[in-house]
């Protein structure tokens, strides 16, 4: 990465466990190319992928007893980035190659891509949906070619929906509402309410798959919530209009959250995990894959614009872009992550100069 | 562009009425991203292809009443470069984006990438061939990674017909024959005359369709007229040998007018606009079919010697190459190119400096 | 080539007689873009791939009586470097293009990259098993996206071959026997002796074919000679176990030589022409094939593991890698050539300064 444009003293999503089986598992994360594997202790583990012997590269070779075996000669990694055993080798000697702190929980593997003694379990969000059986979750990963901050901007503000969405979440009213935004916490908030509208087809679909009746005027909300280093949790839902809206009683209503996790993989590219968690039928697996399959599609559609937003950037790197109203949430995220990244520069200067 | 290598206030061909529909259409002329759509009026307008917004590329958006509506968050662009409107903004203080002139005409749409303040309709070329009915036309575009300068060279001096073009339209004779080069006011014109030769393929096929005889010795002719910026038109015939040659009567010879606008994309790459207009059977659209399928099938056959050209001089950036007899055309097209392209330099300084 | 890594004044395998036909044949070679052709002597020769009239590659063209006719304007190149003729042109003062030292021996052509005045037919290696008719021989030829010297560093160290090429020629007895490094004349030799193990499958097959026994114990033997500037020849065999091994009569044993000629590309590429030679059933053309083929299965995992390896070294540019006693062939190999750039360079300083 030329320039450090994220923090790294915290936790990024790396994988899912499905993504890595008894091979190693080789993915680029903040500029770093990594290898993960399972320790003897079942534990995930992430070290630099680069053998230290000829510098192949670690995932290329087998994982045998929690070591990683180097597909070229041989040489044993330890879990911990030391060299345990060669062939024919005295090892004693040989440099270690880096180790990062990794966690397993809410159905993700973690990432510390910084400080290994700065990272602990405790600084991992709370996510309530992923451990509490009343929630179900369904979510997906796309890898995406544009900085990792396109994409916060695209989620904190919803507007687009309207245009890139037109088929699915998206209506007229939504680009016709005021967003507001504020600061809760360490969180950036956006909000948008509309009252008294026609649910476009996912949510239609939505009240359905909730035994309600789709074909009456609701009122609809999306209340974006970003924390550090790059999470959004959007609160989405309609409820039958007049019986409360956000605050309506479950009976009238279908809500969930969706889930934006942005890894960035390098300067312009990223690792998107994206999901729907809600609070209805959650055991319902039939349903799990029927949002996942039209969440997918709809993600799928940002996916080209950010892609050639990046571009056109590039491009033209001397034109400025503005900051309206509608894109605040992004520029306080921004302002959020750019303060993060001074602290851990000045954190980092001897004396604390 | 590394350097400017072309002139800027001039008309180039960008395209050609039936690539423009409904949408927004996006070319890249000059090193400029650009966007097209027909505004209110039904004209062809071009503007940066750039969202003032976020900097999304306003061709992946839609085109309603006149108006470039931007495919992610909905701001309306006019067709001057101001935005229009945009949901729940004030739109008053958003920086314009550049427009260019465009004019449609002669069954093209011309860009010119400079000043639009200079650009007038009547510094068009004068294209006959294109509104006297008595003319028949076809023609087609190739993408070609090649500086545009190399096609000029190549369609000044036809001597490369004998080798690129041997099945077809080359023969022993052309580079038997020297070739004469001259200004004819703004132009260069190269020419070559062969008597008393066998008529090539394609010529053969020329005159059977005008209800000649193909296997009697013809006089041919190539005259080959550049003009800037990178227009080039030639006259290429046979008549029955002794007839008079490019001045016999109608009744005894083909001839036609191959077509060849030029416009630069990149440094290294071309919009190739190629074609073939004719006075006999006009209205034939069979005959023009089968006429565009043979000149395409030999104007392919330029594209991969240019792309291997170009390829080869990038390699070997220190190499000269030489300047012959039989490329004096382009090395006087190249002339009149650099001294529009200083006039244009000289006339951008303050105070004439 | 951004630095040169190799010796120039020395022959490489430049490509296989199969390769060329009547057409103009390029290669580039140690980053030198080369057109290759039969003179009318029917000799091999090398010239530089660009047209000094306009730059063309040459190898576009096509080969007439013994000359190159370049397939844009028809010049006529001689197998000297200097143009011959070119239509209504006088050609006296062309520049010439630089021609290379060839030679066609063994099987190959070579080229002398360098200093065609020092070019020597002598200075080529003596290929005994290339022209002795109790020999056979097969082999191909692969691409690879490496620089040179890792395949020399793997061809010099057969441990990989237990991680590898687990499935055909490793097996876990080759890692735990020590190494042997040493200089023999000109060469350096690394040697492994392998007592009372059974054959992997690919010497049991070879056993077989040599009308052995394969189930029952063999010794085992590798010894790699490398020789400038990047030929290696490595006699492999296995003779029933207590028979006298590598000195065990012919009834006894299954043995050949892998034969590995190394030629950069680029810094970063080779081509790499590998076979085996053998001196039992040497006119078995089946069994040629035979082996050609699980050799060049063997020999393509080489290939993933090189490209990995070199992506991952340009990926970590600050990294030191390790040099242990199983990589000490290598490590000698690369003195051996840089001792031989540091001459060519003295030779090429005026006053030997």
């Amino acid at each position: 990465m030329s320039l450090q444009n994220h923090p790294m003293n915290t936790w990024y999503v790396a994988f899912t466990p499905d993504e890595i089986t008894d091979k190693p598992f080789a993915r680029q994360i903040c500029g770093i190319r990594l290898v993960f594997f399972r320790n003897e202790q079942g534990k995930v583990v992430a070290l630099e992928d680069f053998c230290p012997h000829r510098g192949a590269p670690l995932s290329l070779g087998t994982v045998e007893n929690g070591q990683l075996v180097c597909g070229y000669h041989g040489l044993r990694m330890g879990d911990d980035g030391e060299t345990k055993s060669m062939p024919n080798q005295r090892v004693q000697g040989f440099p270690c190659i880096k180790s990062y702190a990794v966690v397993e929980r809410y159905g993700f593997i973690w990432l510390w891509p910084g400080d290994k003694a700065l990272a602990k379990e405790e600084l991992l969000p709370v996510l309530e949906w992923a451990e509490n059986p009343n929630w179900g979750y369904g979510g997906g990963l796309y890898h995406i070619n544009c900085d990792y901050r396109l994409m916060i901007d695209n989620l904190m503000d919803l507007t687009h929906e309207t245009y890139v969405h037109a088929s699915s979440i998206g209506q007229k009213e939504i680009d016709e509402s005021p967003v507001s935004t504020k600061m809760e916490g360490q969180s950036v908030v956006t909000s948008r309410f509309m009252e008294n509208v026609m649910a476009p087809p996912f949510w239609a679909a939505a009240l359905r798959a909730n035994e309600l009746a789709d074909d009456v005027p609701v009122d609809r909300w999306q209340i974006c919530r970003f924390n550090l280093p790059s999470h959004i949790m959007i609160e989405v839902g309609v409820a039958h209009a007049g019986k409360g809206g956000y605050n309506a009683d479950k009976a009238h209503k279908a809500s969930s959250i969706v889930v934006d996790f942005i890894t960035p993989e390098s300067d312009t590219s990223i690792w998107y995990f994206w999901g729907m968690a809600r609070d209805f039928k959650p055991q319902d697996t039939a349903l799990t894959d029927t949002i996942r399959t039209g969440q997918g599609e709809i993600f799928a559609e940002d996916l080209e614009v950010l892609e050639q937003q990046q571009q056109n950037l590039l491009r033209y790197p001397d034109k400025k872009i503005l900051k309206l109203d509608i894109d605040a949430g992004g520029v306080q995220a921004r302002r959020m992550i750019e303060r993060a990244i001074k602290q851990e520069q000045a954190a980092n200067r001897p004396n604390g100069e």
